[in-house]
């Protein structure tokens, strides 16, 4: 990991950790509501999505904080997503991060609303962003609400859900995933694009970039889920496996899937060599999650 | 009710219930949760947001359907805070305007997503709406997520949770109801006025109407509920009394509730004569949802 990219991942995570509950704090709504919004927006994340968004920043010359309000719009929607994944209606998870999930502290109706919450807060945040112009704001809200909605995230979720205890192959796993969360990974990507004004030719490369980069996630994943530290990774190995769940190492073996891995890994990379973005923190942020231990 | 007033509430709600399932059919999403979402649009509702908006565009000589795409997003946010609410772990109800609710035909897990799916196709709605501005889109945008979000609509379900089984006060009563369903009633109005190019004077003056429109329709709600017919309200006769929860005629008394309504029925209609909107199909409106009879 080059140092320059060490430090942008430490400035990033702290101006989110430092910036995000701001946001929160400042609505004027019941103590009880903002508590239970804050709960899991500060329940330790790694920032990836605002990562991914600042590092185009980054390649373009803008400063990070011009993204400021869509990255944490977007660790707002990813949060509401797990707070109703973990309901017991849904995948039923009493730990998140080796720590009791919201509806676990909360109460299941106190969970439901915070969810809800942050996701209408999202659009809040992005159409009040101050450093941008009215055009990007509704593009914005446009691609975030279809990668976020039925036909991205919402409906990757019942996807996977309606997918569990059968036999999926290999395509049909990606392409719940890519739903499921790499349509959020690759907006972040897609926002940066149309926040430092990419041209259309690098925004298209660079949503190449997103959509491989969310399935190196989400492949990456899997192995640690074998392969990882249960202290590191904050769940049990192997629970994957345990949860009858489908995944790359269990359809391609492990071998298979360090090799689709290593493909969709050069993969990223291409699309960046053609615009010009080579060497920059993106190519760092692909390699990172390769080899990302947790 | 006058005949052009009853006309137009027939044309909008057939335009709005022949059009708002077409923006869920579109959607590339799984059958099962379009199916989900479709249920609960479809459900018979008043479409009461949407007349709200329509009349104004209507007042100002706009063509209703350049309000359609924002009339659709406020069905869908509404139908979603319906769906969220009956679930088990918040009201619990299994009917909805005599019909089963959401979870109770798809499951909870379903209806969770699907409710999340709606309101999140919400703002794609507004910021794909063909007719309207750049600048028009983004201002929607921010008062929606307002009125729907922590301070607005989901603060006032926690808020009525929290309070329930308490003695509360006309003020608390209110205050409660105006978040949680008047914020919407409120934003339906200054939609129509954002959209129409209404002055800041009449938009500031529509706010008025909006918020007085609001609370008309939670205290003639509670005096239906008491005094309604249970086949023309869908809900057997004083389940808010079964159900201890606090009401207008239960603070004032029925004389007590009845005064309350006709104080805030002329509230609602002086505003719309200082702008010179008397006589318009809002006048109508505010009417027609103090003498309505279910």
């Amino acid at each position: 990991m080059s140092s320059k990219f060490e430090s942008f991942l430490q400035e990033t995570k702290q101006l989110i950790d430092r910036e995000l509950p701001e946001f929160i704090n400042r609505l004027d709504a019941e103590h009880r509501l903002k508590e239970a919004m804050l709960y899991s927006l500060e329940a330790g994340g790694k920032r990836v999505r605002p990562v991914l968004l600042m590092a185009v920043l980054d390649a373009y010359g803008q400063p990070i904080s011009d993204g400021l309000e869509v990255a944490c719009a977007l660790e707002m929607v990813h949060t509401y997503s797990l707070i109703h994944d973990d309901l017991p209606a849904m995948d039923d998870d009493d730990l998140r991060r080796g720590q009791p999930t919201n509806h676990k502290v909360f109460g299941e109706a106190t969970a439901i609303l915070a969810g809800d919450a942050l996701l209408t807060h999202s659009f809040s945040m992005i159409s009040n962003a101050p450093h941008l112009n009215d055009d990007v704001k509704v593009k914005l809200i446009s691609i975030f609400s279809e990668a976020a909605g039925a036909s991205g995230m919402v409906g990757g979720q019942l996807a996977d859900m309606l997918g569990e205890g059968k036999q999926l192959d290999v395509d049909q796993l990606a392409s719940i995933h890519h739903r499921k969360t790499g349509e959020l990974l690759a907006f972040a990507v897609k926002a940066g694009a149309l926040i430092a004004g990419a041209t259309m030719t690098d925004a298209v490369k660079l949503s190449e970039y997103g959509k491989e980069v969310g399935l190196l996630f989400q492949i990456k994943d899997d192995i640690l889920d074998l392969e990882g530290d249960a202290q590191l990774i904050g769940k049990p190995v192997g629970s994957d496996l345990s949860n009858n769940k489908s995944t790359y190492p269990g359809l391609l073996g492990m071998d298979g899937a360090k090799e689709m891995l290593a493909t969709h890994h050069q993969k990223a990379l291409d699309p960046l060599k053609e615009i010009g973005l080579a060497g920059t923190l993106l190519e760092d942020l692909a390699n990172y999650i390769v080899q990302r231990n947790h």
